[in-house]
């Protein structure tokens, strides 16, 4: 099964003003959708975060990759690795990761693995091994934000003033406010986990927020909070001792491996990680150290679904915990994600999306459901999912009418706070 | 495609009277032939070493496996660990693993990848992320013996005048003779790489065989050596230290993970292990310990196919080579390894097989031809070889016949020296 061509669509997609240490979200969070088509008539999908970068590497990969069999994932890496160079680039210093080959690793395979699914007629989830179990978890991923549902071009972005989508506009910046996002959000979905997204406001107030939330939860529902690298080691200390007994997890809460380990030490909660430990490259030194202890996965960020595969085999081996980090996506990137964590057969811990945050959808049928704070493995075979041409035309408009160029939450930030600027460590 | 019958076949092999710190080879090596029936008409093959208690486990599990998906191997695993227990059981201390759910998982795996492989009419190596390589690199496996050919009931041990055949045959019990074998043997397959299972005779006359093989060879075709853990840590240094320069790797010199550890301080030569560190809850200890440099996999002490894929990212991701360990094996083995060496990404060293040695078949066509040291990834869907029904009704017999009923080569070297015992550490 040959690939025949390639069809990559740069899409902007309506996503509300959410805070996080790196600033705010833009209207628009940019994606890419990306069509392999093959010689068997079949196409498949993926989708990854979008950037001028990827896009034009996308592009230029596009010729190299017209000719390749879809099932020659070993070679396809290969290839895209003597195009783009064989060193690993950095991920940056941003929550999310810069690194362009994980990207186009990512791309290609999940499409790749939706062709062969389809060929097949076997969802993506057996071509890992099958299912390890029929529904996903999914955490409810709390933001402290501003008013607003994002995607000011209009398209889907109607103010809607019931339930979840009501909840999803207004502002969130007081632990009452965090904690009725959480309700809202809870009562649409059923999450049975909560992380809040923190990194956005002074260290008490995000620790209040937790303990709002604990209050209101109880200990039923584990919590999570993420100050995104940007607390001192010492006010990581400070503030996770105050949260001992009430966080089921505490995502990165200081800045690199070194930081991690030593915090480790002081705070009886278990770190999870997906600013410190990033790439197979830093796992030896993760180990060595005892820097986290559950690694957040995330298949655009790891080079795919069966390396996300393998980083959980190596988590299981070394006696780490295994979850998934997002970004703002749709559908083709929830449908993998389900996939994925189907699949893997180490799992401790409810995955994160930002998906409800999205009310823009790229397949047809809509968006795929969460209930009881469960994701099923999409019906049918590959991803499972089909790409909803109007919606992706729709969405490209978006992207060509925004501007937007790159995900910089610095720029959107300093609209509303002139002077304000990106730390590494704020607090 | 779901499992409608397992046929399991038990087989003798003929096989050389071989000698390793464990005794001597018996005239014939056991395996058992498996058959994975499905309802889609296809038939999954695979074959693994035979013993009463993996034939009994394997026919135990034929029930609860009917009904089953080929597709849900993490559902086949969890299954199979449900039956015989969640945690692994011990390898034991002769060179070969002698754990049983790691084979059946092997067995059951491998078979249902066949069948996948022929349902979509690609090769096993598709499924494995495609070929990395086109052909399969494989060392010269060199054994001190006794005269003889083995298989004493006849069924393919005639004798043999010429070439390989005839060297087989052979004593090999001095430096002079084992170079001799290596001739024969690079002659015929052209192998490019050597290794001497030692752990048979004194160390010295050990090293003396690598020396002359040095000398007859030259500095080209790497070299290793196994004494199968039997040497003590100062033997294991004393004898390393003669041959730094000369061995490519140093293959379980000593016992115990510890041990080769502190020889490998001392001496500069790359450790190897297939008995040191041989199961996912070993490498943890392994990287901290930084006992060994190369880890030998193989697809039936490892569980599978995948499994030895994740062994292979795991040594990738903490700078660990990468090989394959062997036991007297037949062509469905064979496939498999070679379907796995060439999905392998990260391969530095030439893998071992006992292939050669056994002259004995059970697919069609003969064996698999290896030509300049390199084995071809077999032509054809899943596998890519097919059983040969007269051959396989052949082995049975033998099987039935030789009166084993598992590998003891203790037993067959007290029928040469009756007072010789297994030792833990001889020299």
């Amino acid at each position: 099964m040959k690939i025949t061509n390639i069809q990559n669509t740069q899409i902007a997609v309506g996503d509300p003003p959410l805070l996080n240490a790196a600033g705010l979200h833009a209207p628009y969070a940019l994606r890419i959708i990306v069509e392999v088509i093959t010689d068997a008539g079949i196409i498949g999908l993926s989708e990854i975060p979008g950037s001028e970068k990827i896009y034009n590497s996308l592009e230029k990969l596009k010729t190299h990759l017209i000719g390749q069999d879809v099932f020659e994932l070993n070679a396809i890496k290969k290839l895209i690795q003597e195009k783009f160079g064989k060193h690993e680039d950095q991920r940056g210093v941003a929550p999310w990761d810069q690194r362009l080959l994980v990207h186009l690793f990512s791309a290609m395979e999940v499409a790749c693995l939706d062709c062969i699914g389809k060929k097949l007629n076997r969802p993506v989830v057996d071509l890992l091994g099958g299912r390890s179990r029929d529904k996903v978890p999914f955490a409810a991923y709390l933001f402290y934000k501003y008013e607003g549902a994002g995607g000011e071009l209009g398209f889907g972005m109607e103010k809607n003033t019931s339930g979840w989508l009501k909840a999803r506009q207004e502002e969130a910046v007081t632990p009452e406010q965090i904690v009725s996002q959480a309700k809202a959000m809870c009562e649409a979905f059923g999450f049975q986990s909560i992380k809040l997204k923190g990194g956005a406001f002074p260290p008490d107030l995000e620790c209040d927020s937790m303990l709002a939330l604990y209050e209101a939860f109880g200990h039923e529902v584990p919590l999570r909070l993420d100050p995104n690298a940007i607390w001192s080691l010492e006010t990581g200390i400070k503030y996770g001792k105050k949260m001992e007994g009430i966080l089921e997890y505490y995502e990165d809460p200081v800045r690199g491996q070194e930081n991690m380990a030593l915090l480790s030490k002081e705070v009886d909660i278990p770190l999870a990680t997906n600013m410190c430990t990033t790439s197979f490259n830093d796992i030896p030194s993760s180990i060595q150290l005892g820097s986290e202890h559950i690694i957040l996965s995330d298949h655009h960020f790891w080079g795919g679904l069966r390396a996300s595969m393998e980083l959980n085999k190596i988590c299981q081996t070394f006696g780490r915990g295994f979850s998934m980090h997002s970004n703002s996506h749709l559908g083709i990137s929830m449908a993998a994600m389900v996939h994925l964590g189907a699949a893997v057969p180490h799992l401790d811990y409810a995955l994160d999306t930002h998906y409800p945050w999205q009310v823009d959808e790229v397949i047809k049928g809509g968006k795929i459901k969460i209930e009881d704070g469960l994701a099923k493995i999409p019906d049918g075979p590959g991803l499972g999912v089909e790409l909803d041409r109007e919606q992706l035309q729709k969405l490209h408009e978006n992207f060509l009418a925004c501007g937007l160029k790159e995900r910089n939450d610095e720029i959107e930030m300093k609209k509303v706070i002139p002077d304000w600027q990106f730390e590494l460590q704020r607090w």
